[in-house]
């Protein structure tokens, strides 16, 4: 029996888009006002999924509680409030686009998950643009 | 041809968790808060997807109003403003859990489905913590 | 100059509306589904405004930390995961209707305030149905 | 790497729904109020999901001000403010559903999309009642 | 004691902005897109709020149930899946823009409302705009 | 006779929360985590509510389009992807609290609605943080 769990969880932060082997025209040209070089910002929203087959016994896959205190400690107190470009270890060296940070969250946490397996990461970077990986 | 339709349905209930089988502090242990012997309640949001193809005739894959009423048939009128571990039968014995309910309404609902497939139900318990299954 | 500052909350409950001077039958008439005696609960969303004029020095009426920490500690911390006919100090004696709820919120916060005055309670029992109460 | 990336789009839009084969009384059985002669209509709220491999020098899948525009021009310029039944080329001769919406709008987009390719559409006619197409 | 009480509800209408004592070209030039004579729609969201004292016997302003009654009957039941410059008895004559819907909803709603006094209409015409009438 | 009429807009930004005549340790003990000096960032959602009565003409307060454009060239195209404490001409040697850019955003409008009046701007920092001010 395959259960899809889900918890949502939310950081704020600040980031540039930027490439540094590129010009800055082109830089400039592919993204546009996200390369600001002062920084813009966003409230992320996140949710991971687990899947798993619920304990006879606690009927839980993984106790959401449990869930909630992984994704603090390995996610959310090293992004929430900091500089993507500046401050996160797990994403040194990478241009913070959406889909980067999504996959990174994902090698952040695919071996953290103490029941069941991550399935999913889904990265909401506005209302309107969003983001999903699976591992594949 | 295969076409995804959502319904999302709400009920508001009552319940606690816990294992009969469990000392009192162990339930106290795994279940916390939960474990409340005077019980807690959720609004709980309800998606029932039905998969299928639609009708060349009608373009439905199954008319939403009549997805609307198995639904409120055989779930809704059962658990809205009731308590989760004393009265409801398609729950009887059974730890309700969100995977749990999930699960139970899967199968409360799999042979009810007029027109298409039951595809998944998802069962939000809060704006932040849901459950989907998909029957396998 | 006066600026409102909001903290939205949540918290998870159950209750069950009952007048123990009606008769059953009343109590039946008046309350429908909602008198059920095993109870039933919602996932109430709570609304905290705070009237007052920024601080020049720091740009805050409150810190939204602190409104948050007196919000937990006054409110959430009585009410979450508990039955209010049964479980919460504030609410003894009072017929825990969503009207009654907000009323006794505000009275358990209006001297609670550090910075500015308490302007508003807004409860949400569930996203169709809410009440505000502002002390007058 | 397979990265899914998601854009949200809205458009507001009259329609009926209507089968010329039928008789007036099989339309009003079939269809009740949404065969309302005189038109009736919806915010549909629509996401267009890629799915591809982020390019090694922008992280990027598709640009999302890029998919953005080709949603407009391909589809929400169509559209909005439009009568399905009666202004839309991409659904002449189409009774529209949601559910045959949200396939014309697969057919419209699918060779469309210059990064990545087309993954899914989902296709809001309200809060509460949705659809989803993967092209299968 | 001043109780605000609000129910939420939902319709789905058609229409058009359209001036008949204007030509052609300003009804375009004012109306825009909204102008088209084969309409568009909408799904609106209702908000009606009630003030009042909660009866000290029930510890409500105005029964949710009782006000959810009276919106449908007096509001939802005659403009739902509607067409609002054709259909609606009490908008006969009103160019249905949403401050027009607004007012006309509450001049159906003021003497309806069978305890407490109706105090504001809020009309969602979409996500991003909405409008408050008081009756002021 | 009033009406309100609102447009909700929304923006991402960088920040940090500072003042520079507060040494090093009370910034960090009154600012937290919102002192960052690589700064971080949010998605902010703006509501503009505008006063007026409708023109009986037209049936508009104010062309919600129109408010539209006037809320993009006076705030949004200044602020969005921008560094708040760096390259907004109209929060020079402010402390960009919500409360401090409310207030602002408030001063940047309140002579620029062209039918109507400025009523209040609400400020959403995150979904559970909002301000809002009517310029009183």
């Amino acid at each position: 029996m395959k259960i899809y769990v889900t918890r949502k969880a939310h950081f704020a932060a600040a980031h540039r888009l930027y490439n540094p082997n590129f010009s800055e025209q082109k830089n400039n040209e592919i993204f546009g006002l996200c390369n600001n070089p002062n920084f813009h910002g966003h409230n992320y929203n996140l949710e991971v999924t687990v899947i798993g087959e619920p304990d006879p016994e606690t009927g839980y896959v993984i106790d959401l509680k449990k869930l909630k205190e992984i994704v603090a400690k390995n996610v959310l107190n090293l992004v929430d409030h900091k500089n993507l470009n500046l401050e996160v270890e797990f994403l040194r060296g990478i241009n913070p686009t959406a889909e980067n940070i999504c996959v990174a969250i994902w090698n952040q946490l695919r071996d953290k998950i103490s029941n069941g397996s991550l399935y999913s990461i889904k990265l909401y970077e506005s209302e309107r643009n969003f983001i999903e990986y699976k591992g594949e």
